[in-house]
């Protein structure tokens, strides 16, 4: 296939490496930076650059910017591509905005099919594109009742040859609402983790466990702003959660109560070996 | 030195193999549980299990239980060390602990220093010790007035052989408040955050950072019940602290204010940037 993929920042320059690194598809890029087309084919993980008025040659179009641009790029382009080609986008958000584009694609003749690729890092641009980033990741695609399905077999198999290792259909609205607990609500408690004024004090003190907790603080305000809000109502339900469970521990512990304490933590620990068990059955 | 580690679990087990591995001091161990002593025998990293008579026979005495049988085990056997011998512990919380054991110690004659190595798994027991544990991890030496300065000089210079990169000395308060906040609380989080009923559908649908906030979860809920209520005052500021600054960040969500959201992400961020940029100054 030739394949263009919009925006090179650390998702994209990922993807473009990873699919001119261990496929035989052909990799064109497009991004409003200059220099990091230039840095992309010094690397040589594209081809060349695309401009607009050769989008209609490319059999798969695979969108990584944040997902208001992502949308309105989508919409705004998707009489210029071809005909049957596949479009598909890797924002951390689904809900309404599958539906809507998966209408909007059909009636040009595109098909399109949302996926949300479960890798990233701390940091963002194309700087940190690594074509490794996907080995062993989960891969999601989130299917409505009109996506195209044999597209969506292309595009799995296309995930599987980057390196992702379980892929999981779900629907747009399931996507958000696991993603706002796996996902987002990780990036709100680093956030606030930090916050403490004892954060001021912390150098010399900490192990691996605040490091953990804290690493995804460095996030990109903007996109992360964006995807919090496309997904209110999910992520609120999950801090309010959190919230209503660290305040059980904290009642436990300010009236010494160890017996409640002792419980609260067992029950923890219990539901996370529960998960490693299953994380390794799914594996074998 | 002849030193003994009393409790051969993932933290004594790991000193008796960085202690035999990396020093030429001669290591001997006490485990109530034969398997452990015979194991540690068998992968020579203790020369010979100690028994009670022989206590007075040792330089140093390393107490790796959990805090209350630890004081409870120094306390009873203070006029069985030998005069002179320096005492230490590797609890997670120092406190009021720390002034008791001092005084009673150098009324034997012997040398308590509270310490506190900041290195652990998210395991317990000797099967997962490892003797490279704590390189370049931060070691913590709780010091006050009445501590006998040679000895913590001593203690010092064995962590760094050990391989601790960074040592910190403080008072047993000032530890403890800083602990509530890098190690406690993250435990408390990893706990909570497993139990919103979105857990048990994150199979597929995570990536690093679901792994990052629960990783702790496996905690030893003994052992971290009595750490958390030794530590009541401190810790609870700091989950109220934390439910603070989330309870921001969640009604800025449910209100759809970006400007306040994107506001609070940015300070967080600015935060952790500045954190990094001191641990990398630190380092150089």
């Amino acid at each position: 296939m030739k394949i263009l993929i919009v925006g090179l920042g650390l998702i994209g320059g990922s993807y473009c490496k990873a699919i001119s690194g261990y496929t035989d598809n052909e990799v064109y890029g497009l991004d409003t930076n200059e220099d990091v087309i230039k840095k992309a084919l010094n690397e040589g993980c594209i081809s060349g650059e695309a401009s607009a008025d050769e989008f209609d040659s490319f059999d798969m179009v695979i969108v990584a910017l944040h997902p208001i641009p992502a949308e309105k790029f989508m919409i705004n382009n998707m009489s210029a591509f071809k005909k049957g080609c596949i479009l598909t986008d890797v924002c951390g958000i689904k809900g309404d905005m599958s539906e809507r584009l998966t209408i909007a694609a059909e009636k040009e003749g595109v098909h399109y099919v949302g996926t949300h690729p479960m890798a990233g890092k701390e940091h963002f641009g194309y700087d940190y594109s690594d074509g490794s980033l996907f080995i062993g990741a989960n891969f999601i695609v989130a299917i409505t009742e009109k996506t195209h399905k044999p597209s969506v077999l292309t595009i799995e198999k296309l995930a599987k040859k980057m390196g992702f290792h379980h892929i999981v259909e779900t629907t747009p609205h399931d996507h958000d609402s696991v993603i706002a607990y796996t996902s987002q609500l990780a990036h709100v408690v680093s956030s606030a983790y930090v916050k403490s004024p004892t954060m001021q004090k912390e150098l010399g003190f900490s192990a691996g466990s605040f490091k953990d907790m804290t690493r995804t603080a460095t996030l990109n305000e903007s996109m992360w702003t964006s995807l919090f809000l496309s997904n209110r109502e999910c992520l609120t339900f999950e801090i309010d959660e959190l919230i209503r469970h660290l305040q059980e521990y904290r009642d436990a512990i300010a009236e010494n109560d160890a017996v409640t304490l002792q419980e609260l933590l067992r029950v923890g620990r219990v539901l996370k070996e529960k998960n490693i068990e299953e994380r390794t059955k799914e594996r074998e």
